[in-house]
């Protein structure tokens, strides 16, 4: 496998007259589900996404439009990537880790 | 049910000699565990968390103490808080309304 | 002096009508000035304060309730927490010790 | 003017052995200078950078790059975008805006 990084990606309209944001939010994961060699997985305050760092951030570029395609004017998106290159770990493996360290699991 | 607020938090030591870090999460994840009246997610990323605003806030600063008491000299603590207050909404209910409005799902 | 944390906290009401929230903003800073032991430095992202890790949320907290007192009926907020304990720096102090060790300053 | 965001860029390595960074920040904000286009504040908690979209993100990747480069093994990167199409601003438009609706200034 090539070098991959975990990431967090959380897109917010602002200024949208209603405080629900899950069209928007829906509207984005289809653009995640579309793109090539990247797995995800939804949360309830974002979306977490694995592939090689450039795809991850052409595919966050690609969904911080999403929005504005929808009407809005102001979009505040966050990306927090996790890259660690010592070692391959995919989303599933790095909460096993945790669950495998905690006593009281 | 009181009002409540979904938070992601992620505690994250520096200057930790070691890259893995899980047994720091493992840790901060039995707190969580502990905590009354909290509902809690881990995720590859974070913890995802409800509960009332001040109990949210007390716990994230409890779990923000976590690595001092494992040797941590330096911590970096993110907490994203989402609080709604014109409809209640569980840490399921959210990724179910996205769910439910994603036309590929 | 006491242990201090560094922290930015960052308020964003959503689902406001319009794009420009730097009236919320204003609001919450006039918070942020009248905390006692509290250093502050608004930023075009956020504000950065600097206090007791105790104090540091609790001003949070105040803060995250402004919008509402506006009429806000979902707020977003970020704190993010850089807690240092073997060594007391001050907001200035930090991007010094950054300047000092940039060779094209 | 061509249009704009507003970001800001926090990275840091993890599992460096001593908890000062200020080196790491310092090459990061270094390549920043060196970008066209780009304006640029170094504040406490990271750097706030200004620019066109796709060149902001293509800065955050190589300054993501840096500590790999300076023998980190993990690296984790915070990148918030504040993008408004509706308006052009600057980082000190943005700074200027809330301090003239601060009553206590």
């Amino acid at each position: 496998m090539k070098e991959q990084v975990i990431a967090e990606i959380h897109v917010v309209p602002l200024g949208t007259a209603t405080t629900s944001l899950s069209h928007y939010v829906a509207a984005c994961l289809d653009t995640i589900k579309q793109a090539q060699g990247i797995s995800y997985q939804l949360t309830a305050m974002g979306t977490i996404i694995q592939g090689p760092l450039e795809q991850v951030l052409e595919l966050a570029q690609k969904i911080h439009e999403v929005p504005f395609t929808m009407g809005a004017k102001r979009v505040a998106t966050t990306i927090y990537i996790d890259d660690r290159r010592d070692r391959l770990a995919t989303i599933e493996d790095k909460v096993k880790a945790v669950l495998s360290k905690s006593p009281n699991r």
